[in-house]
């Protein structure tokens, strides 16, 4: 698959390292980037990320293959409102947002019957640094890359947009938008909450200098990503909010259990709860 | 400070670590293991960690320098118990312990007049790896120890164990018994719980191997703790009830607060808490 022309709206992490590695694999002719920051979008240019800084939403759609949008999840509905009467027959739609119900509605939303052409996407790569001089041609090599199609979509528009994925070297998989949002609640919404949520109550102790000066390994990594975007955060959550209201809620029951276990010296209940989570995590490795 | 003779109950990670790492800084001259498994002391002793294998309690206490109780916790009080009557005048006793209230409470049941012989102690020092095969020389260096010393202890007594942690290149600091366990429920018994559960709740699932594999990794730097000793973890839990049920009991109203925000959809609150944590958390770290 050769793509003539690809617009990309957010050329940061997520958007440029796109763009780097469809050139990579010689995969586009020409990227076109739109985005808020003018100085981001020239700093993208000069790294060789995009060919040309866009001015035209309407002309740079209209006979584009594909058009990623890589902006924060709050920034689709309004973009996808602009672009709707624009797009070309042929062209389609992807994203790079963490949530995926939200996205669809604001697809249906604001892309009318256009919304066949938009094949949701979600790429599971870490995103510790931000802005085009951290994308990388190989941030998506091995990485998984949720799709959440529409019941829209024809098979060829899926199948073109897993390809383009596939083509940044990502591994691609599909789910529902409900259950992308119920797995992604479980597996990383809530650890950021919980992770967030500890340093946040030691935070405001009149001794925590005190007891971060004994912190040690173990809290380093337990608390790594309470080091993320409260911004990205705090939008994902009430993105996800009832998948996440329903995580969280069967984790106090957890703990409630755990505390009652706790209270009453109960060593077996105890043992019982850790002996299981070290027996599924120990044989347990990320993608 | 060259020391005669060093006797080690429990010749693995923390055991054997600290007999390397006196032998390196030149600062003994005979070091004997104890332990319940002979292969463990034998294997100790072709490491050369360990000059001789004991079998007499009573004589090699007697004149030994130092003794270090690196077994586990629970351990300790019945070894205690058997050492008192033997322990030599200028015999000084120390631990690695991972909790300090419960093992000072054993002290005094168990020492006797003795127990101004113990200068109790909590080398923080990682221990993903155990047994004797995984000691090292470095195991402490520029690593924490935190003493936490009796009233019935002379200042000479804290000054020699001080010295000798510090010879295994620790850097050491005082807590009373109380503070140091209020403190280490805070910053790693408590991350320690809540990682076991969140892996536990997970683990009940059906589609457990789902969630699974599309954990990335936050997720398995939240989790790495989960993989833990269940035994020793269930142990340092209840050795730490108390303190540790207020640490646990505060971290679940802190989830109330979370969970009714998000409930309520607050933007502010949850950026609120999420900033104050990445604004703590990002300028930290570990020592």
């Amino acid at each position: 698959m050769k793509l003539n022309k690809v617009v990309i709206f957010g050329v940061g992490l997520i958007g440029g390292s796109f763009a780097l590695a469809l050139r990579r694999a010689h995969a586009v002719a020409e990227v076109v980037g739109f985005g808020r920051s003018m100085a981001t979008l020239e700093q993208a240019q000069q790294l060789g990320i995009i060919d040309r800084i866009g001015h035209d939403v309407a002309a740079e759609v209209n006979d584009a293959d594909l058009v990623l949008l890589a902006t924060p999840v709050g920034q689709m509905a309004e973009l996808m409102a602009r672009m709707a009467p624009h797009l070309g027959p042929h062209t389609l739609l992807t994203d790079g947002g963490s949530t995926k119900s939200d996205v669809v509605a604001a697809a249906y939303a604001n892309l009318g019957d256009k919304a066949a052409q938009f094949v949701p996407a979600h790429p599971i790569a870490g995103a510790e640094q931000s802005g085009a001089a951290a994308a990388l041609a190989d941030l998506y090599s091995g990485k998984k890359v949720v799709l959440t199609p529409l019941p829209e979509n024809s098979s060829d528009s899926i199948h073109r947009v897993r390809r383009a994925w596939e083509l940044c070297g990502a591994v691609v998989s599909e789910l529902t938008a409900a259950q992308h949002d119920e797995v992604f609640a479980a597996v990383s919404h809530l650890p950021h909450l919980l992770s967030f949520a500890l340093v946040h109550d030691l935070a405001r102790r009149d001794n925590r200098d005190v007891l971060l000066s004994f912190a040690a390994s173990g809290f380093r990594d337990f608390t790594r990503i309470a080091a993320s975007s409260p911004e990205m955060w705090r939008d994902i959550c009430l993105a996800n909010r009832d998948a996440l209201l329903d995580e969280l809620g069967g984790y106090m029951q957890e703990l409630e259990i755990i505390h009652q276990a706790l209270d009453e010296g109960d060593a077996d209940k105890l043992q019982e709860i850790f002996s299981l989570a070290r027996d599924v995590r120990s044989v347990w490795t990320p993608q």
